[in-house]
């Protein structure tokens, strides 16, 4: 089969762009109306986008003047989404720091029966000391022992989506038998993070669990990644980044003995469209001009661990930043923004105009053949095996990559014209996964 | 105005006789079947119900064999109800014990903002070891712990629910303000069993925060119901006990400070109905007469914590059962289950007939007449300020109900005709409260 491009709708509000929501034409109560969202999401539906997606993490972020605070849980958000549409995929973000496994596992494993198979759980540990405030603790838990109860997480999780056989409700009426005991398993999970009895209280879902995202891209990350993602979100600002990158997390998961092919990576593009490349260029201006400096400051003061009185707008960033290592919180998004800034030569002032567009994500201001053309060139050339796309505006800069750059990309044969299955897993060309407690039974 | 009653629907699957799913025309998957129970909810709020609930606990409880086991869990199937439906109240079921506040607060707060000020949250501590289990503990805490962990999970809910002011998303595109800071509260809670700093990521939803219901009768659940309940599920078998119930929990209300009227006591009903009370008796046996023997047998030992062996189906229950102060499971119900099987001597094989079918709350089987002089009867003589409706059969019990009962009540001018109000608390006649930190800013 022809090799396709994946697409992902991440959705956000009024648009990527932390100024959106001071447009004219925007809805200031994006993040709280479900007819918005669903809107949103019949769009991308209808032009056969294999998912969309909502971010997520338990606690306030930044200042709440500085934009839209504050979102619905997004499994609750999706299920009203999974019945507002009927193909495309739905994929929360949800933490294993800061969750148990018997509760997430359930909602998920509930997601994908009500959605008929369209579940995707984006898999993070949640980065930030006021996250951990809000769960009975000082601070958060160091970078590397948040992946190791992540891994442990999942293992808990798979167990528990695991613990029904997919045919362990025979509902057989003459015989007063609903389900085959025997063929519900308890888990008796044992840990250092968990104890687990099992089994679930519900039965095997459509998918048999949800597509495993990941979007960490520190070295923590890209591990975890290669052993349990099968979609992975980045932000890789350049096509040469996007390879380095795109190899790698490849080349980690043959080493983990998986098939490359199922794990596949999707870059965030955050695309500004223009009749002329000059309209788009336009646009993007007005957009960084209603960025009000306090906020972006203090939102870079945070994401830098660094005091806001350090940042002068007009200077460069400061020349003694702590490296990598020392940085517990989101550790790959903070050498994204120092070596962008280093790279090139940014003042605050021109780097908070950067991130405030797509967040250290590759912003590209174009027509829609230019847009089209470095799609096909990340996704032809190793960088990619489909974009996560990021409008800088919602819904218009939806509408516009759907209505002028998904024409282009059809005509040269690269994007579905209809859904082939049924499930998310499906519509990314991936294998139902086999239940591990039913292979036992059938040896 | 004229005093009016209020009907909750109690969701369960094909009906809350264990035996039901094995009628001829019962839907084997009704419990993990959405569109199943979007038609409930759309009869339910077609007939003006004020409300409708789903029970849960994060456990697989008894033999899967028994009857449809494990179900969706309720914040999600919820969700997918709320858009189903405009009007009606949905109440979720959630644990104190086995739940972090941040997480529960805010999905509530998400259902009632997806459903316009329609959530409800019936507050359960979980009884049980198994369900302990599932969350690493060795055996569940004791009662008094798990009601004493439950009134601060409620308090630290409340704190989050209130955290941001009712005004204080301003959305104000030209001054570049989307919140202000100064009306969203970090709560800093510091307790005995929980440490949130707060605030809430969700704004002020609809109804403040989500009507509060809770259901355990034992001592400790009394006093719980007195000081946060806003409208309180039980189990009374007859109308003697009901009244006591009632006026012991308004009596309790007002020694908490509240007034009376704003604690609402539905009793739960299991109504069956036929032409004639031969007819309704005749589908009350041919229930019981699927009902499979040793399965009710394992339940019933569970939930007497005695052993299955000593219940032999043709003897009334051993003599020396220990007493509800000994329970550290569901104490009410354990009493009830006890002192209706001595009360009527009732061997082990008619009990289980009579739990079969709606697990000690009245069963009630008639003529739709008899079924509304009862009601009525309860409702006006100090007993109930409305109804839990638990058909035996579903979706015909609920069928029935509506279409033979209710015009009887309405003809009395005892229930509404149309919805008079918006939300669930509007429903129940119910004020929105107003939030603890706008109230100190005022004054």
């Amino acid at each position: 089969m022809t090799r396709r491009l994946h697409f992902n709708l991440f959705i956000h509000d009024t648009g990527h762009h932390e100024a959106s929501w001071r447009l004219p034409d925007a809805h200031p109560l994006a993040h709280l109306d479900i007819d918005y969202v669903e809107r949103l999401a019949r769009i991308a539906e209808s032009a056969k986008f294999d998912s969309l997606f909502l971010a997520d993490s338990p606690v306030l972020w930044g200042d709440p003047g500085r934009r839209p605070s504050g979102s619905l849980e997004p499994t609750v958000l999706l299920t009203a989404l999974a019945r507002a549409t009927s193909r495309i995929g739905l994929i929360a973000t949800a933490s294993t720091s800061y969750n148990d496994p018997f509760n997430l596992a359930r909602r998920f494993a509930s997601l994908d029966h009500v959605s008929g198979g369209r579940a995707g759980w984006n898999i993070v540990t949640t980065a930030g000391d006021d996250a951990a405030r809000n769960f009975g603790l000082d601070a958060q838990p160091a970078h590397a022992d948040r992946y190791e109860r992540a891994a442990e997480f999942v293992e808990v999780s798979k167990k528990l989506w695991d613990s029904w056989d997919d045919d362990a409700v025979v509902a057989d009426k003459d015989r007063g038998v609903h389900a085959e005991a025997d063929r519900v398993h308890v888990i008796n999970h044992e840990g250092t993070y968990f104890r687990v009895r099992g089994p679930l209280n519900v039965p095997r879902s459509p998918q048999g669990y949800p597509l495993l995202v990941q979007a960490g891209s520190s070295e923590d990350g890209r591990d975890f990644a290669a052993r349990y993602a099968e979609a992975v979100f980045t932000a890789q600002p350049t096509l040469a980044e996007g390879q380095v990158f795109y190899a790698d997390v490849k080349r980690r998961a043959a080493e983990a003995g998986r098939d490359p092919d199922t794990v596949k990576i999707l870059p965030g593009i955050v695309p500004v469209l223009g009749e002329t490349e000059a309209q788009a260029r336009e646009l993007e201006a007005e957009l960084d001009r209603l960025i009000v400096p306090k906020y972006a400051v203090e939102q870079l003061s945070k994401q830098l661990g660094v005091p806001a009185e350090r940042l002068a707008l007009d200077d460069q960033l400061p020349a003694d930043l702590p490296s990598e290592d020392d940085i517990e919180g989101m550790k790959s998004r903070y050498t994204l923004i120092v070596e962008l800034a280093r790279r090139e030569r940014l003042t605050v002032r021109q780097l908070i105009g950067r991130l405030g567009g797509g967040r250290g994500h590759r912003t590209f201001a174009g027509t829609p053949v230019q847009v089209a053309d470095t799609i096909q060139q990340w996704f032809e050339q190793g960088a990619a095996d489909g974009f996560n796309i990021m409008p800088a505006v919602l819904p218009s800069g939806l509408e516009s990559f759907v209505e002028r750059v998904l024409p282009v990309l059809r005509a040269r044969g690269l994007f579905r014209t209809e859904y082939e299955g049924s499930t998310l897993r499906e519509h990314y060309g991936l294998a139902r996964p086999a239940s591990q407690y039913a292979l036992v039974t059938a040896q």
